[in-house]
C-alpha cells in the first residue's frame, strides 16, 4: 500500500474497516449519518466517532427535536443471556434519546427468542430480569418510558395480526431467505414492536427513532413498508432508524458469537474473567515488540482500539492519541490491554453494584414479586 | 346409464353425489362414518343419513361418550355474514355434542374473517351478535359452553406463536398453496382454536371432536400434526374431526356462494325472501310435467331433496318416501317445492323470533353494554 492510499485512511473514527459498510448505503439505501452531525449539539461520542454510521429517515427526528415536537425512541434485547457490548450500545442510545425529550420503548423480544433461538418463554423471562436491572442500571428513566414483554403485550400482537394479510410470502423470502412459519411471525411482532408507539393508547402517529445493530435492518425494511401500508389506518409516520457498527470480535473470528465464550464478555461477567479475555483478546499488534515499534500497529482490525472506540473512552481526544500512538509503535499492545481492563474493570463493577439496587424494580416491572 | 348400475345408486341416505368424497377416503384418509354408527345410540338425522359421512380418530369420542370421560366439541363461524344452512348445520352438531356430555367451544373466527375475507374486526363484531344469538337461540347451553372471538382470546394467539416454530414453509403451501402471511397465521390461530379446550384452564388435555364441513379438513390437519408435535410440552390428545357434506346451491351453480345470493338463504332473511329462492331454485326434475310423470326426477342432484335431507325432515320415513316420490315421478317439482316452503317458513319464524331474545345476551358475551 502506498504512503497516499493509506493516508487516505487515517482516521482514528473511520477505522473498523467502514468499506465493510458502504455497501449499505449503494445496496439497501441506509444513509451516511455524518451529513446530519451537524444540526446535532448533543451528538454522542459513538456518532461522533462513526460507529453510529448511518441512518434511515433521522433527519424526521433532528427536525422533532428542534421543534419540540413529541417523538419515540424505540429498541430492545432478545432475552437470550445477559447484556454485552451491543445491546450496552442499544440501552446507551435509548437513553440518549429519551433524554433528548423521546419517550422510550424498551422490548423484551422473548418472542423472537422463542421462534429463532428456541429459548422456552419460562427461560427468557428470568433472564428479562436482569436485562431489566441492567438497563435501569444504566439510566433508563421509567417516568418517560415504558418497558415490556412482546408475549404479554396484546398490542404488538394484534398489530402482527393486522400486518399479516399485506405481506406476501416473497417479501418474506427476500428479507429474511427461507425460514420457518414462527420466524416470519415474530418479524411481524417486530414490526408491532416498531410502530406500538405510534398507537391511540400513546398518543398516536409520532417520529420514531429506532437504535439498532446494523444486522437488525431487516426489522426496519419491513415496519417501513407496512407503516406505509397501513398509513390509512393507523395514521402512521414512516420509523427512523439509526445504525451502529459492530464490535469486532475478541478472539479474532468474524463476529461475536454466544458460541465462542472468548470472543465476548457479559457485563454480568466477574471482572477477573473479563481481563483475562481481555488479556487473550487478538490485537492489530506486530509479531515481536522490534517489529510493533518499527512499523506500529494496526487499529483498523483490532477489537481493543474498537472497545476504547465504541464505550471506553469518554475523550475523544484520547482516541486521536491512542491510534497515533497504535500506529506509530509507541504504543505496545500489552500496555494498551492493561489500561483497558483498567478501564473496563471499573466501569463493570460500579455497573453491577448499581444493577443489584435495581433487581427488585425489574421483578416487579415484569409482574413477578 | 343401466338398470343394475342405477340400482347400486338407489340410496336416499347416498345422494349428493357420494362419489365426490369418496376420494377424499382415499387420498386425504378421512374415515368412512357408517362403520361406527352402530356403535352411537343417539346418532343424529345427519348421520344416519350420511350427511355427515367421514371422520378422523371419532372412535376416541365415542370411547370418551361410552365411558363418560371428560370431551370437548369445538368448532365456530367466520363472521362475514348471518347463519346459513352450513353454518346451521354446525351449530347443531356442537349442540348435538354438548347434549352427550361435551364441554362446548364455539369461536367467532375473526381474526380468519380479516385475514382471509378482509372484514375489518370493527366489522365482525357487530356480525357476531347476531351469529352468537342464532347459536342459543338453538339452543347452545352457555353453562357448558365458551364462546369467544379469536381477536380476544390471547391463548389462541399464544398457541399459534408456539406453534409457529415448528411449521415450516413447505407444510403451509402443501395444505393451503401459496398465500400471504396473514393467511397461514390465521391457519395457526386456528390450530390454536382446536386445541384450546385441552389447556390447562379448561381442565387439561381431552378428546376433542370438531364438527365442521369437509372443506376444512385441512386445519384438522395442521391441528392434529401440531398435537404430536407439542405433545411433549402441553399433553395433547390428538383431536377427533367429523366432516359433513356441503349443501347444492340453490341455483344450479357449483358451490353456494355470498356473490350468488339465489344460490343460499340465511335465517335472517324474510320468509317471503326465503320462499321466493326456493321457488326459483333448481332441481333434479324433468322439462315437463308429462316426462316427469313418465321418467321421474333425479333427487341426487336436487337442492330441494338436500335441503329435505338435511334439515327439514325430522323422520327418516319421509325421507325415503319423498326419495320414492320424486323417482318415480309421483311427486312433482312444484309441489315438492311449496311443502318444503311451509317447513322452512315455520322453521325460519320460529327460530328469529327465539333469536331476537337472545341479542342482549350475545351483546353481553361480546363484552357491549
Amino acid at each position: 500500500m502506498s504512503d497516499s492510499s493509506r493516508k487516505t485512511r487515517l482516521d482514528p473514527f473511520g477505522t473498523s474497516s467502514i468499506e465493510d459498510y458502504e455497501y449499505l448505503y449503494e445496496e439497501f439505501g441506509i444513509q451516511p449519518l455524518k451529513p446530519l452531525l451537524s444540526e446535532m449539539p448533543n451528538a454522542t461520542v459513538a456518532m461522533r466517532r462513526g460507529v453510529i454510521f448511518g441512518h434511515r429517515g433521522f433527519d424526521r427526528i433532528l427536525k422533532a427535536i428542534k421543534v419540540h415536537e413529541d417523538f419515540a425512541v424505540m429498541s430492545g434485547i432478545k432475552p437470550t443471556g445477559e447484556f454485552h457490548l451491543g445491546t450496552l450500545m442499544t440501552a446507551r442510545e435509548v437513553i440518549y434519546f429519551q433524554q433528548q425529550g423521546a419517550t422510550a420503548f424498551y422490548c423484551i423480544a422473548d418472542v423472537e427468542a422463542y421462534e429463532d433461538n428456541n429459548v422456552p418463554l419460562e427461560k427468557s423471562e428470568k433472564t428479562a430480569i436482569g436485562n431489566i436491572a441492567d438497563l435501569l442500571a444504566l439510566g433508563f428513566d421509567l417516568n418517560r418510558g415504558y418497558i415490556y414483554r412482546q408475549s404479554k403485550e396484546e398490542r404488538v400482537k394484534d398489530l402482527a395480526i393486522a400486518f399479516g394479510r399485506r405481506v406476501t410470502l416473497a417479501t418474506m423470502k427476500a428479507i429474511y431467505g427461507e425460514r420457518h412459519l414462527g420466524l416470519y411471525l415474530s418479524s411481524l411482532i417486530q414490526a408491532g414492536d416498531i410502530l406500538l408507539p405510534q398507537m391511540k393508547e400513546f398518543g398516536g402517529p409520532k417520529p420514531t427513532v429506532v437504535p439498532v445493530g446494523v444486522d437488525q435492518d431487516p426489522h426496519l425494511r419491513l415496519a417501513r413498508d407496512l407503516a406505509l401500508k397501513f398509513k390509512r389506518k393507523f395514521g402512521f409516520v414512516s420509523p427512523s432508524s439509526i445504525y451502529h457498527k459492530l464490535i469486532k470480535s475478541l478472539d479474532g473470528s468474524p463476529k461475536m458469537s454466544k458460541r465462542a465464550p472468548m470472543s465476548y464478555f457479559t457485563l454480568e461477567e466477574k471482572p477477573e474473567a473479563i481481563a483475562n479475555k481481555i488479556s487473550n483478546a487478538f490485537t492489530g499488534g506486530q509479531p515481536t515488540v522490534k517489529e510493533q515499534r518499527k512499523v506500529g500497529a494496526n487499529p483498523s482490525i483490532c477489537p481493543i482500539y474498537d472497545l476504547y472506540l465504541f464505550h471506553f473512552f469518554d475523550n475523544d481526544k484520547d482516541v486521536v492519541k491512542l491510534y497515533d500512538e497504535c500506529r506509530t509503535g509507541k504504543m505496545l499492545c500489552g500496555e494498551c490491554k492493561s489500561r483497558l481492563i483498567e478501564i473496563v474493570t471499573r466501569f463493570v463493577k460500579d455497573h453491577q453494584r448499581k444493577r443489584l439496587q435495581y433487581i427488585d424494580k425489574a421483578k416487579e416491572i415484569l409482574g413477578f414479586s
